[in-house]
């Protein structure tokens, strides 16, 4: 496909991203979204297809975005706690950039059906096996005291709930911000000497 | 009202949070709740009003109890540690014992129109300034070292984030995990001597 059909269909889910996110998935209709790129329900066809695949889409690309990021981060960062450093830093800058598609995400993905809906919850449970294992090795190590099993629940929801507030005009920078709230629980669960 | 009417209305709530839950609220119609319940629309329409009045329901209880709760422990518990615990723990509790509605809750707030969403707004506030109240007073009374502006934010997410997981049936109680959680987040806040 050529640039500019890339480009038209990046254009449309970012659209689509910001009215599913103030509308709701189910709140929006094609006629809504066609209206707001422009374009009629045929051209809006041939760049997306159906509105479940707008959905799908939107959900799953930040999140193999964030997955690529982890898969490098886990071949190229040895120590634990820096490695988890990168995860925060990065998945807060992504949201930040990307908050009405993680609005969506959150709130719709379960809209999605079948085999779209298991490829999201798989991808969302290697990226969360990402956070864990670097946890684990921190464990390991001995950089980190005995986590509690639920421990990377509690840290990724730190992060994931940013959603509903981070901008990228406020006064930290998104990875001040995931420093700031690693620092919180990393030195908490730092070993003491 | 009597008692059987709170009381059918409680189960069209609770039901109605399932419903919610599972497929959306706008993917879910009256008709569906009424066959759900065993209620024509017009039984439904005495308990409950129109479908946005039950969205506001599901989605006011809970916090509304967490804003009881909190007010409570800010009366009783001058500690801020021991006050933050009394607030995770309730949360912690609550959103296990009522994920469909916090669910719903997170997914579907900002479906509520004007005044209704507006003091779901509101409610989000005041129980966000109680755990607020208590980090900043921990850092006054010399518990806590200086604090990040948004520590708050990332706090309640990790707590928040567990209407996606928790259960009532699993290895750890509620409050054991919000014990974990915060202990985690408290030892790395406390002041070193």
């Amino acid at each position: 496909m050529s640039d500019k059909y890339d480009a038209n269909r990046d254009r449309v889910l970012r659209v689509a991203a910001e009215l599913f996110a103030k509308s709701g998935y189910h709140g929006t209709g094609i006629t809504d979204l066609g209206t707001a790129v422009g374009l009629g329900r045929g051209a809006l066809y041939h760049y997306i297809g159906s509105k479940e695949t707008i959905l799908y889409e939107i959900s799953s690309r930040q999140l193999a975005q964030m997955n690529t990021v982890a898969d490098e981060l886990a071949l190229t960062e040895a120590d634990a706690e820096k490695r988890l450093r990168g995860l925060a830093r990065a998945l807060m800058r992504n949201i930040a950039t990307h908050r009405a598609e993680w609005t969506v995400f959150f709130r719709e993905y379960h809209a999605l059906t079948d085999e779209r809906r298991d490829r999201i919850i798989a991808g969302r449970e290697r990226y969360e096996s990402h956070w864990r294992n670097a946890l684990d090795q921190g464990v390991r190590d001995g950089q980190f005291r005995s986590l509690p099993r639920l421990m990377v629940k509690g840290v990724l929801g730190m992060f994931n709930y940013s959603y509903l507030w981070i901008t990228l005009d406020g006064a930290e920078s998104p990875e001040e911000i995931a420093d700031d709230f690693l620092d919180s629980i990393i030195i908490g669960m730092r070993l003491r000497e």
